[in-house]
């Protein structure tokens, strides 16, 4: 395969993507466009801009962009209209970053008539699969390279060296080997690896950056009202926000309440299960909230469907197919559902908990003429109910008396 | 229709149901058997005995049994294979316990040539269905009589009439009506009704009889370890339990630390929407607990199928198709899936949330040397991954490719 | 319940549909609007009005519409774009007939000031359901008459006596009963009861009213090219029709080559078994040919997910939740991917069978360089191949190990 | 990688698989065990054997087995107890037989010490895959050689001369190309590729190697009647026959009859379209029946559950996961519903269809009492329906109430 002319390189401004930026250059005497984006994780951007500089990327080809709106926006709100979980339990936060991260990837490397992009996701991970199913999906022609797949720098040693010949400055704490890695955004921080290894270990205090624990957290309850339009948040307290805004918000409230730590052990797509360690506080209150608001806004025949279909588009997202077919359809499906889901859900948050409390809504199915023990004034007749169960039973037993007949 | 000879009641000793008895007698003139069954509801059954002799009631026609082994055994066990909440939360908690107690009416009904059960639930709720489906499921012959659906007692007035009249002692704190509704078994207890009927109202802090609140737990975490054998919990704390004896423990340490908890506004199977207050302590640390050993012992495609079949199996459930081959369908795929979902997971409890902190299993499949950032001697070949990806990426680029096409 | 002032009643201008309109009048003494559509039954409607005005109904409260257009286009074609068959083999003809008829008896309704409707279904069957779903799904307040469930002419003698007294004239041919009932429209014929009863017997020739007996169909097959856009039928061998315009010439192909013909024991919605004889000439077509389209222009992704769902949406029409929201949610679902659905498709018809004999389209993702046998100019790696098996093969493999560790 | 010592290899006795057999030996320098299988192919084996014994294999190492019985009781029929086809029109008579070879290679290789086994499937193709997968699942250190994905034989010329050179004989059709390539077994042929590529091209008459054209088939239908039993085919006209012998006679019955064939353009596992042409006589009449004896015999929800997951279980099968946890799942799942699939069902051939005319069971839940148009005794209350209808419509009229509320 002929070498690629021009490179987009996804770049944190760290150690391993300069490795990797320095690497393209020498291994495929390219060009290279590097992008930083802020997806919330919590970094100043321009230091990643003059560690770039430093390594001789011409300054027009250094792009740094403050993608957090687009992101909540388009991505993560989206996807919480799904409640979406992975495995009963995750919540995606590195999923959901990465088609977003993929797609300026390409549309970078169109405008700039870069050939290739790159990224830094190792061969054993889901996050090489999310890029580059995201990149080809976009771009049919574009070309992906994957350093960690396909170098030889196979150990610490190695990258170490190798940044030294090649005049990479390395961090005195990046000497030794982080005791375990991480990756951030605004929905999430996640820890994998190292002194997580072992499943059976609790992880360690140390492991948690974004959440206090709920040992440490307030004696007393925070509540927190979360308003909704069309499925999606747009207020808190009553205040309205943008999604970025909102959710930084609420990860404040959640993260001091020790609210959205998990601890599991997951599957991975390319098929060995691994441990990892995530803080989602924000998006604990906000799934919490939406189940809630949809508790009183959501007919129970969308409901059921949407609940049915959920772990399936859980898995889409985590398997890297956010820009699929199948994946927009299901979207089709889920935001159709979403058009009266408003109001406001009161949540209570306390030590690690997320409880919703109370909800109301000016389109609430909710009657309370209905479900009364009191006098109903005729809004349901006791009566319709046992033709209701005895046609639903018809079935139930003519299987019984076939059965009794052929067992006589 | 004619008048029935003999009735099975479900028989709680409380006023409603020996005002049923009363007018099961009155109004058909038959002769009434009582069932009162030991679910873990927490009340002495003797005077329930008591009171159905005292209301004439032969004997010979009192059935008091405990049936809480059998009812975790064979219906709570089985339904937490499937990691089973319905609408996201709730662990139907009286769902479970409906088609045990219908099974025994029907089976009494068979032993004392009875040719009608009776009830006491309402016909705006779930439970007239769940008795009734599975009755009808159970035996196709059998007539049930749902006084409430049938009667003009329709008042607090009318009813408390007809006790005096038919010398039903009134308990003095029954004069006046109850707050709200509760039932209660092994598994938890339910609230509903009158003080809890406005959704946005929080939920006030006397509803809760099993739990204390998260404020009042201990300050200190609970950790406790549960062994599981083909899917279900054997053991606590390296102590062999019976199903009955294990959850009854594990109520006591989710109780103790406010574990369990949950206000919902849920879809009746009769079509409106309901608020209920639920407390399910054992079974929320069980739900917990279940998934944490799965997670190291269940395969993938095991995992996602059980996941995208559960909220069908927990509608069946709810709805009252316990006793339906479509649900004996689905235990029969998810019973296939726990064979080796053995191990012991370790739990940590504190102010209301339950937490899987570690886990371990003889059955494991985390593989270290797959998922480990070191070298991992040949286990996995990263170039794989490459593949992999081109492949599952073709039909998406042949989709953009033709996209691309008719779009120019 | 008081009695209705005004009923809007579906009308055929049959004898049955008669009889209800004067039990109507004089049972609840209200006035009569009645309504008659053509879906493509292949009747003259004229009679229909001629008649009501004979039975005293004034001619402004006479409606007579021709509904073949807007059923096939807002209906049949919909529906067809999920390639929806009920138990594997129905292609709902009646099911989704229903709705439409609804819609306008309320829609009627609401303009003439009714305050109930009226139909002549049984309370046996699928179609009571399903018009009165409808009608409460488009107006919560109506009111639903359905004759056949509350009076009492129970036999076919008092409903003769009935219209006798009542100057209702009787066709010679309907003193005696019918062999056995039909219902039709554009889309099928439906055939049920008397002589269709024993499920054992082959169903007699005179049953089919639509399609010859493929014995008697041409000795030589007939050709038909069907054109798609969106995922709808177009034009027929190039010529361009109204959907209603293009299933009558489908009706007349199929038709003719004895394509279509149906014999089914299916499971009602009010739960037990019928049988039921159907002939959908054109809608057999139709769907082969949909399926030829799609599986050149639909990814795979798509198409499957939509196989899957499939059961749930014709299950969701049969029983009458045309109008539901999870209906609807589906429907988006589907139309999302009928985009470029879009087309030419060759279909055989040859004495009962239509085949799909060749396929083309300006999007199609079919790509000879990708699949042939022969050099494929670097289309395709085949060792990409290699590491896609060894990536899905890995959790198979370490469960496979973990089964033989524990086994030994 | 080292070379492997001993080598299972999936012999057909052709000339593509000889020259596997001597490339292999040649490569690897390593002893080859044939294998060679009457899955009903319709060839003889023993030249396979003659011709494996000409290339150098130890009789010892020839390895022939009529594993017809084994392939229709263990694969083909609890396949077909789930109606299972592919993208609703393929019976998966390919991906079916694949397990079973793998399976039998992976044994072999066990029992002679091989450690690898190797197939002549290609590396665009389905096969490769449901080779690999199933014999990593049931031996996880297996090793498999795909050579068709190694070596350097791309062209017809190279592998001529490579046979040339190792006094491979070559038959002297096969010095020309096939027209196209073909897979056949006891449940249909495949044919695929060349004359087959333009999915726009009718299918020439000669592809068609099992069944007569329908123009040809006898002018008089035929009638067959197929016994059941636990879902699966015991008998034909009455005679009992095992299951290859059945399936033997119905491929008979339906080829003569112009029954099982289908022009499809499918979408592999490996991401591409390709067009097949299959002939699947004893296969089609077998669904059929099925689905007919289905009809009366098994209740709505069982089914209706079956045909919601029959799509994914085909797609496993397709996708080559016979041996993994979840097509087990599923099996017990369907399994489970056919204990009482028991009866006769009467199928009419007649040129291309295949039709059920008639049904019978000793365990048919089809109950004319409830079904008639006639009085029915009491057996249904048809004032049931009502109450049915307005339960089922009370959270429609509810959504419609508030849709209207907040429309106004």
């Amino acid at each position: 395969m002929t070498s690629p002319k021009k490179v987009v390189l996804a770049y944190s401004g760290g150690l391993d993507t300069s490795i990797i930026l320095k690497w393209l250059a020498t291994e495929y005497g390219c060009e290279v466009v590097t992008f930083t984006a802020d997806l919330g994780q919590g970094e100043e951007l321009e230091p990643a801009r003059k560690k770039a500089e430093l390594l001789g990327i011409n300054p027009d080809s250094i792009y740094i962009e403050d993608l957090r709106e687009e992101f909540v926006r388009d991505f993560v709100f989206p996807m919480f209209r799904a409640n979406a979980v992975y495995e009963g339990l995750y919540l995606l936060g590195t999923s959901i970053a990465r088609p977003l991260i993929a797609k300026r990837l390409v549309e970078i490397a169109q405008a700039t008539g870069a050939d290739a992009i790159a990224h830094g996701a190792t061969g054993k991970g889901n996050d090489q699969v999310r890029f580059e199913l995201s990149a080809y999906a976009l771009d049919p022609s574009i070309r992906v390279i994957a350093p960690w797949r396909e170098w030889d720098l196979t150990s610490r040693t190695k990258l170490l060296q190798f940044a030294e010949e090649n005049q990479i400055p390395i961090a005195k704490d990046k000497r030794g080997e982080a005791p375990f890695s991480v990756d951030a955004n605004l929905l999430h921080t996640s820890s994998e690896g190292k002194v997580l290894e072992d499943p059976a270990e609790e992880a360690p205090a140390y492991v948690y950056q974004r959440t206090v624990a709920p040992e440490d957290a307030p004696d007393t309850p925070t509540y927190v009202e979360i308003g909704f339009e069309k499925g999606d948040a747009v207020s808190i307290d009553g205040e309205r926000l943008s999604p970025a805004a909102l959710l930084t918000r609420l990860n404040e409230l959640g993260g001091a309440n020790g609210v959205g730590r998990l601890d599991l052990v997951e599957n991975r797509f390319v098929g060995m299960k691994s441990r990892g360690v995530y803080e989602t506080p924000g998006g604990t209150v906000l799934l919490v909230a939406h189940r809630g608001i949809e508790q009183i806004t959501l007919d129970r025949g969308a409901g059921h469907l949407k609940d049915e279909l959920m772990p399936r588009y859980a898995e889409l997202i985590y398997n890297g197919f956010w820009f699929s077919p199948e994946r927009e359809m299901l979207q089709a499906l889920i935001d159709k559902s979403q058009e009266h889901v408003e109001g406001t859900v009161r949540v209570k948050l306390y030590k690690g908990s997320a409880d919703v409390v109370g909800r109301s809504s000016p389109a609430s199915l909710y009657s309370e003429s209905h479900v009364t023990f009191e006098d109903d004034a005729g809004a349901y007749d006791q009566k319709d109910a046992a033709g209701f169960i005895k046609i639903n039973a018809l079935r139930l037993k003519l299987l019984a008396a076939r059965n009794k007949r052929i067992a006589d």
